[in-house]
């Protein structure tokens, strides 16, 4: 993959933030995305790959918000990409949350490929952004809970690069969790692992039988009461913290 | 209680933290204590009481450093008294960490009095050490694991001056479980609450009976892999964050 393959839409900045959407073409394939990096960038950073939740899309709130503060805060680039039938992928059917979660949920259960090919459109990504002066061969961290995890920790286990993953509100369950299970195991970077102790849609159990899959020695389990959608503001900021010990906190210039 | 009540026993420094022996006399009984507050300090501050564990005492090793800690890092003072069986109340017997070990789990078994005398020390104790200047009525938390969950537990409970609590490598378990699970639901302050992966004394699914039981709603759940006493640095790292974020991280001079 190169870089040439990667069309830049635009280019704004705001408190210290540049921000550019992206799209990138891999074969027939688009892949819509955007690219946060401190204003003034240049040379080796860190990258963090934000991964969003179902129904959710690449610029929505908390993915927005923890970008910008691994920017602001560490001087690290941050990107994310849209989900498969989400965001800017979403060519047809009703843009309502529930509608789709609903098809995500149809695509998971019936599209063999959706992990593959959400794996190859991140390794894309990640070869596509790293040959730019302003992040270059950094390290490498993932976040992403839900359907973050169940597209992110697949691409977390086939891709080296990666040093250090936030995952979670996920567990050994659903369409593809056999495939979830096998790759947890092969996944020996740090991982801080957040759970929900009151989550509706994923069973606690289900959760902790996924931490117990990692074949990390170094990972940790963050729970706080709540339901699936109710993560505390303290999960994304010791997110932050994690991310920033184990990729290094900078200064990042 | 009142302070006549405290014998102070010796005086010492050592790299900005002033380190104080006492004996606090509550009726027959004595108290064997220690007090850490920074150099000079003058005024109202934070006071974190820790409880030690089983076969250990109010010195040892992560007591000292974690009172050394909050001490240095954030002005706080911090305070440990010896458990039942344990340190200077230990006056005969073996000293053998399996021996006193064992002494303290007979006395769990058969002591009906163990934990509310130990609440009583702890009340008296905050009274006789609140009544001094340097710390005075500032707020007040608790961190203790295993046993010092056990007896600290209770205390908590009871004292309504904890405003924060770190507890955990314990269940809804032993002789007195349903004093524990009775006391967690009348704990209302904020709790990080920590636990052992693969803790091969307390089963991981008691010591989350437990964390389900206690009364906050304000709680955090943090888990790592290893056993029992193999309780990683980043506990103590974040124990030590929670206390200052509860209490208030100061300056306090």
């Amino acid at each position: 993959m190169s870089v040439e393959m990667v069309q830049w839409l635009d280019d704004s900045e705001s408190l210290g933030v540049r921000e550019r959407r992206f799209d990138l073409h891999r074969g027939e394939r688009r892949v819509p995305g955007v690219l946060w990096t401190p204003r003034g960038a240049a040379g080796t950073r860190p990258l963090v790959i934000l991964g969003h939740g179902a129904s959710g899309n690449k610029h929505q709130d908390y993915v927005l918000s923890t970008a910008r503060r691994l920017v602001r805060h560490y001087g690290f680039a941050a990107a994310a990409i849209d989900g498969p039938v989400h965001g800017d992928r979403r060519h047809s059917g009703p843009a309502d949350s529930r509608a789709v979660f609903l098809h995500f949920a149809q695509v998971w259960s019936s599209d063999e490929q959706m992990t593959d090919e959400m794996v190859a459109d991140y390794v894309a990504t990640l070869d596509a952004l790293q040959s730019l002066d302003s992040i270059g061969a950094g390290g490498v961290g993932w976040w992403g809970l839900s359907m973050g995890t169940i597209l992110g920790l697949p691409f977390v286990a086939a891709e080296p690069r990666v040093r250090a993953a936030v995952l979670g509100l996920m567990g050994v369950a659903g369409p593809t969790r056999a495939r979830i299970e096998a790759d947890a195991h092969k996944i020996a970077c740090p991982v801080l692992f957040l759970v929900q102790w009151d989550d509706e849609l994923f069973a606690r159990d289900a959760a902790f039988e996924l931490f117990d899959a990692l074949g990390s020695k170094d990972k940790r389990l963050h729970a706080a009461p709540g339901t699936h959608g109710a993560l505390p503001e303290e999960a994304f900021e010791e997110s932050e913290r994690f991310l920033a010990k184990c990729l290094g906190p900078g200064p990042w210039t």
